[in-house]
């Protein structure tokens, strides 16, 4: 179904809510990979500031299929869903509600796109020293999931925030045997970390367009062999990432985890296998624009 | 825009609502009317039992525009509405809801639909002795807006169930100066108002597919002149518009007063004139298939 005028009565419907939603790449990508499979579903989206009502809409109206969720309701909307893995309860935040015949539940993509972005890379967890910057929801997300599906050596978590953290260290070594340290981002402790890391995982939002040519590595730093992921996505390749590129690191872009947390939705949402391909060209085509 | 790829975040939606929905030609006629305009807009269905909450829901979600309620909600969904006009109070039901910034709106295209559909056929309201046969819901929807809009002669209402038209002709003399009289739909009741009436309107569902060799009118009652306006669209032409037609009698089908109520729906929801002849294409060919 790609017609607008084939849209009837068993129509499913996806909606993303944020607070702006204006540049939202949701609807794009998912209205693509249903046309793409001939899915007779629609993706919209709604500006909100009323969560709690959103939700109630949602369990309320049949064929209100899923809902993305995004800046700024990530954590609040947990409160009103039905049911929440244990994953993400410990990452304190989700992305994705699926009205399953009006009981809500609650689920994250984020932690699990970034990790099938790694693996599609052709990257190894298994027993890797990997470091993390920025220890906020990206950074919970992702290194909750990494340390349920690989038996990491070990874990160092820097950030300027000590309350983050540290709560988050907290959290994780309750959950987990790998070896976790953290302290605060020095120059000092960031070389020390560097010159371990088999793995660099950035998650702060430093280097993100307009701001381009920042970089919280400096490109000393990196060494070949390594393996270095930004969550940054736009710039395509961020300042860090050529530099890791340039030193001979393996270098993996936020859009990657973006691509693959819309994939995941998009199958928990049909049931069908995503069309991984134009869900790609839809973001990149709109990321190059 | 009449590709699904085009839908984007500054897309807004309506709904029907009701229960059950499965057989809504609602979808289809709106759709089409968006495509041909060219509109930024999509129409889904949604079965719904919760009321309350589907109201809550169009309330927090951004961008759902419109809102068309049908059995078994027209009385109930009045109540979750911040504004509704004086005649829509007076009708006791609405069928449509409209989203201004998070306000809502509660209005009928009924009554004003069917007005219309009389309208557009030429025929002449002032002055005129009416016969209302029923005196439910759609009966209260165009007995007020014919009332408010000309200056009859006389309006009679017949009926079965005491309550309901009783009930209708009171409130009715309370708003109106024209002549008012009721009587239990008896067969010499019927002849005698038959012999009178300028204009014959046919509320109730007798005539409707699967029973259409029924009518409520023997057809010898019927005389050149008359006008005969029957709510029942399926089948297109009723035993009761047949008979009318093969007296002499002007016969105006419920499918214009169906077609009427969509328009002045979508009319409202988006703020640009209809494209009328692409809606009743829908709805013929939905009718005939």
């Amino acid at each position: 179904m790609t017609d607008i005028r084939s849209i009837g009565c068993g129509t499913r419907f996806c909606v993303v809510i944020g607070d702006p939603i204006a540049h939202s790449l949701s609807p794009a990508i998912h209205n693509a990979a249903y046309a793409a499979l001939g899915l007779d579903f629609v993706y919209l989206a709604c500006r909100v500031a009323d969560v709690r009502h959103a939700l109630a809409g949602m369990r309320a109206l049949g064929n209100f299929r899923g809902m993305s969720v995004t800046i700024p309701h990530k954590i609040a909307v947990m409160q009103y869903v039905d049911e929440i893995a244990a994953v993400d309860r410990s990452i304190g935040a989700i992305n994705t509600v699926v009205n399953e015949a009006g009981r809500l539940i609650g689920l994250g993509t984020d932690g699990p796109g970034a990790f099938k972005a790694l693996k599609e890379a052709g990257v190894r967890l298994e027993g890797q020293r990997v470091l993390m910057l920025g220890a906020g929801g990206a950074a919970r997300a992702i290194a909750f999931t990494l340390m349920r599906q690989a038996a990491l050596k070990s874990f160092t978590l820097l950030d300027i925030n000590a309350d983050l953290r540290l709560g988050l260290s907290a959290d994780l070594a309750a959950e987990s045997v790998t070896a976790i340290s953290t302290a605060a981002l020095t120059p000092a402790a960031l070389a020390d970390a560097m010159a371990q890391a088999d793995l660099v995982v950035h998650c702060t939002s430093v280097g993100m367009s307009p701001q381009h040519d920042r970089s919280l590595i400096p490109a000393a730093l990196f060494r070949p062999g390594q393996v270095v992921f930004d969550v940054v996505y736009t710039p395509l390749e961020t300042r860090l990432l050529a530099d890791a590129r340039a030193a001979g690191a393996q270098a993996i872009s936020g859009v990657e985890m973006f691509i693959h947390q819309a994939v995941l939705q998009f199958e928990r949402f049909t049931g069908e296998n995503a069309p991984v391909d134009v869900m790609r060209q839809v973001v990149m085509e709109h990321l190059k624009a």
